[in-house]
């Protein structure tokens, strides 16, 4: 058992060491970043470019369109070589073990049973029809109930606040398209979970300013990858002496895919620094029923007193993760900002979901009884017992994490193994797990300024997360772990083999 | 019975008497339009632009975000205040009918019977993790093989080359994405359904060039709004000629308002039209299973034994309409180019349906049995005879229409009830319409250059038709029709009683 209260995760005792290939703290003490900006590697901030390795186009396809299948064509690597060799326990006992897709697979008989139920199944004319496009109103209603529940709101939410569409990542895109002119940008902290660049890109040519996050802890009240408004501040004044328009920041919480969960005085500084600049925030809340440490408490933004700016906090939620249910395809927007609503219902006509999923979703979002006394106990229950095994096997390896109670992640620190301290280097690393069939994701993905950074996935059944970090093993351990000086970096961890997740 | 073969829907005594606002005869005889484009009032095409009315923006929202709320705003007036006071037999009977959308609510029972068995719902891990975002293989495969059925292709057709999503809009949102680029434009002959404005708008910012067809039929082998390469290539070059890039034609076949069925032969002449200038053809076939007159045969451009460009073919389909269900997004697209299917492949994130969904959807599509021996021909003699009725209505009132044997709608001729011959007096009897509880759609929403012109949906259960036509029969019949020669127009019909519909 590891307990991982947000106060023991901001022990400085994680990751220890020189903290990355740029080693932020060489000739700047502990001082503001800014005052390192004149190195390059020391850079606090990026404006994204998701075309940036986009080569040649298609005669067929306008511009855009090229850039749009290149996205197909060269994002899914890892998934497509996972989805012509997946493990099966009888048919492929030798493919791949998915440890890279952020699903979880510990609670399909749960949901089954539930979908499965006569009072969840009904087909009557009004589904069949032209919904209204926001999400039928019945929907809406039930949504509206049961977030004001679970995300514990001072006042009860309202169904006229709430859009219904088919997932987060068509809400993205939305927003993004609603918010902003192709060309400008949100504020992202990294890590974040990547697809999010080609959600607000592809239809809306909408670009992110990455806020890097630091890997040492800077002070005894800092974690690891600590947010501040400084770090903001400087990502906002950096991108705009680039002319690049700052529509909004984004923020997903708990994070993926650190686990961190904000304090409200968090949210509130954060809020704050975009209510002074006049920045939407876009809250991702889609782990929020996912944190499974008892001593973990979560604080929905919804669940603030006081927002600093109510008409700019639109806040995003869907089954894909809490319920397990990713195929699906059922999220939602809240929002007290008509204007807003307005505008992603006008695009909800290319993002609708089926009125027969609706009726189901609605039937399953009120079954409190079932949600707070089956569902979600059994959930966690699972989930903490497949982290602590997954947590063990790290600490056995002697690698470094992020030891958090919410989301189905670890975020692990696999520089010493890398062959070169780059990322093409912690690439090559990736492709060895991928060669000896487990899947991961590497850092790079998720915008992690230095390489090496792992993510694993571990909300999945005992037998396949055994065979998945035996195959890591064989890995790691077929490899020399880089000397105390590496060539060109500073980027092992000298070597322990004590768990250094905060509280783990 | 009104036999609706296409070689009677040609017959030239539709429509007959002045035909247009524009009466484009005047002066011009029966030459090409083009040596009449001295005059404005003759327009043979036009550059459409989906923003003419818009007026302020939000604060709160990027410029396309503010378009793109104003569509939600003001494009649903009608439907708005039709659901604010629907119509209900018991609750609600002096309610509003709704002959303005189109869909078929004739065959809730067969369909509601039909996705309650227990066969076409299953819920399986596979199906609530993420898909493939093409859709499902097993569903790819039942839709090749159900195209291959009902389209007749000459060979079978592959599932490779089908992309399965979230309903027609989202189909053409996305091909207008990949195949243009912001501000270029589609082809599209004129009435068409109007919605597809802010499909290929909303996300793609692609515009439609009018091709503007007449209600006059100009010989004998010619139908009213009869298309022609001779209008499709004035319409190009004019549009050319205007610096507009035309990346593409759309076509609907069955033709929605107009009922018309494409011939082989037409086919043929409209994509090799397209071929000469390297234009994509996207072929919108979603009511090719909705021939309901035996004479009509329909041809799908799949059953062609060889297609000018296939790489530049595109054909769309879905189940709102064949399958009565418009609220359960199923739609599909066929090329044979696998550049357009990535690309497309690519935004289905964004257009992702329920993996319950699409179990459901390859359950309904293999039953070839019941489709081909229950449903529709017990569809199809629904549809014909509510079809029957609305035209003896009509016919009774002394309206011309077009008489065919496909879809749910009837284009009908108001234009001698007009309080002037303009779009403003077109408003007006439709707010009259409106006033009086009957909602119907008016010509200029589909582009009509002719004001006057309305669809009338019949595919609705009789007690609802027959309440709708009585109200529509209560307007016109308080209304003094227009005299022989109106103020500064020949637009109406000369007072003739007689049905004026081919065929009919």
């Amino acid at each position: 058992m590891f307990p991982l209260s947000q106060k023991e995760a901001r022990a400085p005792s994680t990751c220890p060491g020189p903290a990355s290939t740029q080693d932020l703290n060489n000739g700047c003490s502990k001082g503001p970043e800014r005052e390192c900006s004149s190195k390059p590697e020391q850079k606090t901030y990026d404006v994204g470019d998701p075309t940036a390795a986009f080569s040649s186009g298609s005669s067929y396809l306008s511009s855009r369109g090229s850039v749009i299948k290149w996205f197909w064509d060269s994002a899914e690597e890892g998934y497509r070589t996972y989805h012509m060799d997946e493990y099966d326990e009888d048919k492929n006992p030798s493919g791949i073990i998915n440890m890279g897709t952020s699903e979880n697979k510990l609670v399909f008989d749960l949901i089954s049973r539930k979908l499965s139920e006569s009072a969840t199944r009904r087909v009557e004319p009004s589904l069949l029809q032209y919904p209204d496009w926001r999400g039928h109103l019945f929907l809406r209603e039930e949504v509206a109930r049961f977030l004001s529940f679970y995300c514990k709101s001072p006042a009860p939410l309202k169904p006229e606040n709430v859009v219904v569409l088919n997932g987060c990542a068509s809400l993205l895109s939305a927003l993004a398209t609603v918010l902003c002119e192709a060309g400008d940008a949100f504020l992202i902290p990294t890590p974040f979970y990547g697809a999010i660049t080609q959600h607000i890109y592809l239809y809306g040519n909408v670009r992110l300013v990455y806020v890097y996050l630091d890997s040492e802890s800077t002070g005894p009240d800092t974690r690891p990858f600590q947010l501040t408004v400084e770090k903001l501040e400087m990502a906002l004044q950096g991108a705009r002496s680039e002319d690049v328009t700052v529509r909004g920041l984004i923020l997903i919480n708990p994070q993926n895919p650190l686990g961190d969960i904000y304090t409200p005085a968090e949210l509130q500084e954060y809020l704050g620094f975009a209510q002074r600049h006049k920045l939407h925030v876009v809250v991702d809340e889609v782990y929020m029923l996912s944190v499974f440490e008892e001593s973990a408490t979560y604080h929905s933004v919804l669940s603030l007193e006081r927002l600093p700016d109510p008409q700019r906090t639109h806040v995003m939620w869907a089954t894909s993760k809490d319920f397990g249910m990713s195929g699906l395809r059922f999220g939602t927007l809240y929002t007290e900002n008509p204007d807003v609503a307005s505008a992603v219902a006008s695009l909800c006509r290319y993002h609708g979901l089926s009125g027969l999923a609706q009726y189901q979703m609605a039937q399953l979002l009120r079954d409190q009884d079932w949600i707070s006394q089956v569902y979600l106990p059994e959930n966690h229950a699972r989930l903490k017992t497949a982290h602590t095994y997954v947590s063990e096997e790290l600490r056995a390896l002697g690698i470094p994490f992020l030891c958090r109670g919410a989301g189905f992640f670890i975020w692990a620190d696999l520089r010493k193994y890398l062959p070169e301290a780059t990322f093409e280097g912690e690439m090559m690393l990736w492709r060895q797990f991928l060669e000896n069939k487990v899947l991961l994701s590497f850092g790079k993905t998720f915008g992690c300024k230095e390489p090496g950074w792992f993510r694993f996935i571990f909300s999945d059944k005992a037998h396949r997360l055994h065979l998945g970090m035996q195959r890591v093993r064989q890995v790691l351990e077929s490899k020399p772990q880089v000397a105390e000086d590496p060539p060109n970096s500073q980027t092992q961890d000298k070597g322990s083999s004590q768990p250094r997740g905060a509280g783990c």
